[in-house]
């Protein structure tokens, strides 16, 4: 048996799997910090003995726990370091709390590589080698799925695919460097550019009721019904997006490329079916054809497979 | 016992070593191709013959062999497809032939791998996990050894990094695309580019005897020696280095990047140190200190060491 716990910014959600990640429980509950992070960790422990005790299993007798959770993190220690969406958790060393806890053998990762390792398992990557998932939420992450296995990095840093820069001496970046992706196609950093360029009478405006109320879905709605200034601001965001994956193609040589958050949910028309031409025209005309782009599939059963996902890392042979 | 072969444009270095990879004989003979692929392989099959039998070992009890040959190559198939420096293989079941003429288990790496793994075992690459070998001769070339094992990507195609754009929209590269690392700081790029450029009154011309044999040797020793000019081009090819590396720290977090050919010949002075100094304005400030940028440090021996770490490949557990 396998446990997964996937910790949101504002949503815990919890999984038990047999080992070969088929789902048999699931349980999900508020974040609802209590600004005492062993209080926090002690209420996630609590109910996943819950969880546990409800397929008749015991925690010492799972084989694996994976957690998710937002990054930075030292995956070494298995410490969580001040992650931006839980301010109050700062060096918290999750992994030896959890294992405390529920007496078995727990790994971590950050949102990004879990999201990864779910998508690779259960989700848009199965059955390949190389695989790459591409995250665009407030900022940008992504996992890389190398030869078969998550490929960490140095530190377990690897993946920083939103501070690849694809503007040489671009725009600044909240990350302190110039020209970053995710300056450019982080939901942060668009949405403040939105909230500042966007005309008062594009339709963006009219759905956001005004432009201080302005994000990302705004934009893709109003693209969709074919507003000229969102169709050319979704047209930039894919530019700066297929400049990352022409990067990712010459280094990595991925089978796929799997895009989640604002390109998942702008879809086929919008981001995929351009983002797929733009990349076309910037690496071989063999690459091409073998590289497949698409969209995440697991969409709202992600938090439960994340976890999992991460679980089942220690049962594959390395 | 180990057998290595590094086919080279002009020379084919062999050597034989124990399963550690001490070498214990070696061997080189020209290429001299016939231009008749079966009769090149059967030469260098009898060389390796000849070297074998020298101590005192047959082919048949060799537990592998790994051969470094010019890229491209279908590294599933063991086959050498039309490598530019060797124009008449078109096609060639490199490993076929060699499987059958030496009765032993035969793995092909395009030299830019090879060369990234003799420098992890033998070289500047010893004990890290994750090193990056970049190689800058006429085109530029890397090998990625990541998680401890050598990441070839789908269809063996990873580690492209002489097409990975550094300038968007950039100078056309012979690849077809445009802005690529290699149209900056390939050999056959740079050397076009300095002969067209080159003012007729400086040291790079005085050394090269006129505008028109201009490598970039000559580049190198007149900034060496101060010119200006030569100074200059350096500081923009360290530049277009660097955003290449600042690529591959972002993406891929490795502890150690190693540079060869041009940039290990220009040196601390001219070269390793202004890299550094701009890969480390572009990336965190907590990556800079963790990440090692040196020179190869094989040299002369590394046609010996490439195959033979492509033979220990198939001996390290997976």
């Amino acid at each position: 048996m396998l446990l997964g716990i996937d910790i949101g910014a504002t949503k815990v959600a919890l999984a038990v799997a047999d080992d070969a990640g088929q789902i048999v429980a699931r349980s999900r509950r508020p974040t609802g910090s209590t600004r005492r992070p062993a209080d926090d960790v002690a209420r996630i422990t609590e109910a996943a003995r819950a969880l546990i005790a409800e397929v008749g299993t015991r925690a010492g007798a799972l084989h694996a726990v994976g957690i998710s959770v937002p990054g930075p993190l030292d995956a070494r220690t298995g410490t969580v370091l001040r992650p931006p969406n839980l301010p109050s958790w700062d060096a918290v060393p999750l992994r030896a709390w959890v294992e405390e806890a529920l007496e078995a053998p727990v790994r971590l990762e950050n949102d990004a590589n879990a999201a990864a390792l779910a998508e690779w398992r259960f989700g848009a990557g199965r059955g390949v080698d190389d695989m790459l998932l591409l995250t665009m939420s407030t900022g940008v992450g992504a996992g890389l799925i190398l030869g078969g296995r998550l490929h960490a990095g140095h530190f377990g840093t690897a993946g920083e695919v939103g501070h690849v820069p694809v503007e040489w001496g671009g725009e600044p970046c909240l990350c302190g460097l110039h020209g970053c992706l995710e300056a450019y196609t982080g939901g942060a950093a668009w949405t403040l550019r939105l909230r500042a360029i966007t005309p008062a009478d594009s339709r963006v405006c009219a759905l956001a009721g005004g432009q201080d109320g302005i994000t990302p879905e705004h934009l893709v709605a109003a693209a969709r019904e074919g507003d000229a200034f969102a169709v050319g601001e979704m047209e930039r965001w894919n530019e700066y997006l297929a400049r990352a994956i022409v990067n990712l193609t010459m280094l990595l040589a991925p089978q796929v490329v799997v895009l989640g958050t604002i390109a998942r949910a702008a879809g086929e028309r919008l981001c995929l079916g351009p983002v797929r031409k733009r990349v076309a025209q910037q690496v071989w005309s063999h690459q091409a054809p073998t590289l497949r782009i698409v969209a995440a599939e697991l969409g709202d059963e992600l938090p439960y497979r994340a976890g999992i996902g991460v679980a089942m890392q220690g049962l594959a042979p390395a």
